[in-house]
């Protein structure tokens, strides 16, 4: 046994509490009254990459939660890596069908519950053990790192773009690498060669001045509820076509290979998929591939609906306001600034007459793809290939992380886009879940990538 | 000014202290941990009974919240009114927008505000206050009384429904009282010939087993907010027409006098409907006159939608379920357990094929139509002419009694429906009041009435 792999079984206990630590934070940056979590979580990373041997890390303020920065530089000659995740976390409604506590982080059967423990407080740590690894075994690392981990990643991003583009010089490398990704299987490592960019709103439907009761005023009353179902029937129809005008004129055809291998589907993307949802029928665009539909295609999903009465039991209210939260996710090359100004053109067109609508962009990010011959990658696939017994396979995801463009666009650098979360992780969902061997695989797959890096 | 005017005038002060005593008593039907409060406010109104001079005066058991029952039948060869009311309200959301508490009842420019003010404590309260006022100046009654208010008028009214079923010849009468309408201005007292029925339902769609993220599933998962979205614009379009095979069908026409007299809008509801709900345009079905579809035509309003993220800021969620409160107004001969199977077809039918649907019947009730010839609603003609020095107008009104079609059905008596609410009291809305003039009318108006019907 190597004396890595020796380090890393030797300290498989320690690995999990440092992370079950961080994965007790609230760190739910969308949420004011989380705030001091959000905080507590920031400060928690940097004691981590203190105590791993990073002696010069700390936080940078920003205009929202702070960022968390670490470097080492001290492999002079040898390439620099800028690694990236996020502490923040998604909130966690609805609470109620948790089989853990979300905030109380539980192992069972191989995972470990919590909300955060693949997204990405899982993902960030096994990168932080893998630099632990390195340094306990070899007291130094193969390569020059910086190491940046934003607290608004679940909630638009805005500071860590904002210091990016102000300070590009000082994230200067040769190439950046996020962490924060899936493979298809545990038996399927991937890399990922595109995301989807997204814009998220809220459209808000106004009618009459104030609440009233539907005996009174059913028939004359303009009712906001009503208005927005037909706005959003209207912006997408039942077979998933978006009715967005200039939305798909604008998308590039994805290459022959591409199409290819979404019509072969090789990973079983359409089994998993009915599988993982429970469902006997996909939905959506059907004459397009499942895998292309979930990870090339743009897509439009409704959110959320506020407005009226919600509780138990029967009201017979007509409310003056109704709100919906829908995003859409954008393949590379759709804007998600221009994208904005065509759906809030096509709310308004949607919107019947009698009422009065605003469409609010809560935030967006852009989508990327990266090409699979760019050094970093290749050392990325023979780590993998080395710990998984296999070589990866090149996927798009349909997720966003905006980051990724912004490391291109002004950066400049290849990005890799590795992570290790599986598809019933249950991202965004209650039950979040991180497998243990995926993790500790991570460790294995990350320590071999930095010493690649450095041949 | 007579003796019953003067006892009015000096008890101004005492009537009202003892409205505010009941308003502070939050009778939420539908909420289960406000079943002490119900209760409370039934104890209330026997005590108010018991006070004024009806002895014989109680709670009756139901399976749900009680019945508040009292009698006195002393004026032998004279006629027994029943007189109907409820002491349950409707739920407060959002309170944000109350301008003072909705249980603790104020007093602003000539009204009082409160949950229940209007509907239907202060409406109910003017009767006790009528009653007691005759008691204190004569020492006895005109006719002989029957009370009974009920605690889920709010929540469906099973109880009192199953009550009159099981129990008619205790409430054998000559006509029944109705006190829980209203009036198109202060100046333009109102007896009413018509109301809609109801059906009050909740429409649940299933998509995947669990919550979804975005990313991952946009494109190949189903929605069901979505769905509820298709589903709700394919029952009702932008114009107001419902598509529910079948319902229109069953419409009766209207006579000739109600078409004349809603065409030529004599009471300006036109305008009063756009100045009370600050609109530039009414809603609906254009092709009929506004009256006739706020009171006479069938109508579908959508009161909330449940499911998915709707806190602050932005969750990237496809939710599993997905639920609507839907409800249908219906004018009179549409029967409501006959409407709602249609309307569960036409939901089934409009549902997306990619989703499972449930339909529940939360309550339902019928419309009814009175004759405005019966010798209670003349008695209320003449009473009314006396207090507001004007005849009142026969109007039908759009809200749903259903114990009003009981009345008729199973007692088998005239119905007269009575009220002394304005269009503006923002009935299950925030900030409900009662104009406190229309409340001493009220007061004056009822005793008037009895003693017209000891004639």
């Amino acid at each position: 046994m190597s004396q890595i792999e020796t380090y890393i079984t030797e300290h498989q206990d320690q690995f999990l509490e440092d992370l079950k630590g961080w994965l007790r934070i609230p760190s739910i940056s969308t949420s004011p009254e989380h705030k001091g979590d959000v905080l507590h979580a920031a400060e928690y990373a940097v004691g981590q990459l203190k105590d791993l041997g990073i002696s010069h890390a700390g936080l940078i303020e920003t205009q929202g939660h702070p960022l968390v920065y670490g470097e080492w530089l001290e492999a002079p000659g040898k390439p620099t890596l800028l690694i990236y995740g996020h502490y923040d976390v998604q909130p966690v409604d609805p609470i109620e069908l948790w089989e853990s506590a979300p905030f109380d982080p539980t192992i069972r059967n191989g995972n470990i519950y919590s909300r955060g423990a693949c997204d990405d407080k899982g993902q960030v740590m096994l990168v932080l053990k893998a630099l632990e690894t390195l340094f306990q075994v070899n007291g130094t690392l193969p390569i020059n790192v910086k190491i940046l981990i934003e607290g608004e990643e679940e909630a638009g991003g805005e500071s860590i773009e904002a210091y990016i583009k102000a300070y590009p010089e000082r994230l200067g490398c040769d190439a950046a690498f996020i962490c924060d990704t899936h493979m298809p299987s545990p038996e399927t490592p991937a890399l990922i060669t595109g995301l989807r960019g997204i814009i998220y709103t809220e459209v808000v439907v106004h009618g009459a001045k104030r609440d009233l009761h539907s005996g009174t005023y059913g028939g004359v009353a303009p009712n906001p509820l009503h208005a927005l179902a037909i706005i959003i029937s209207r912006l997408k129809d039942a077979d998933g076509h978006i009715h967005i005008p200039g939305l798909y004129d604008k998308l590039h055809k994805p290459s022959h290979e591409e199409k290819e291998f979404w019509r072969q589907d090789p990973l079983h993307m359409n089994d998993s998929f009915l599988k993982e949802m429970g469902v006997s029928q996909l939905s959506g665009e059907l004459e397009y591939p499942p895998i292309e539909r979930a990870s090339a295609r743009p897509t439009l999903e409704v959110h959320g609906i506020v407005g009226g009465f919600t509780g138990e039991g029967a009201k017979t209210v007509i409310p003056a306001v109704a709100k919906a939260k829908i995003s859409l996710r954008l393949p590379p090359n759709l804007q998600s600034k221009e994208i904005f100004t065509l759906f809030e053109q096509a709310v308004k067109d949607a919107a019947p007459p009698d009422v009065r609508v605003e469409v609010v962009n809560l935030h967006g990010g852009e989508g990327v793809i990266v090409s699979p011959e760019s050094q970093v990658m290749q050392a990325a696939s023979e780590a993998l290939n080395g710990v998984y017994g296999t070589k990866p396979v090149f996927l798009r995801e349909g997720g966003s992380i905006p980051i990724a463009a912004l490391f291109d666009e002004v950066l400049h650098v290849p990005v890799l886009l590795m992570g290790f979360g599986l598809p019933d992780d249950n991202l965004h969902a209650p039950n979040e879940k991180y497998s243990l061997q995926q993790f500790f695989n991570g460790v294995r797959t990350v320590a071999s990538l930095l010493q690649k890096m450095a041949q």
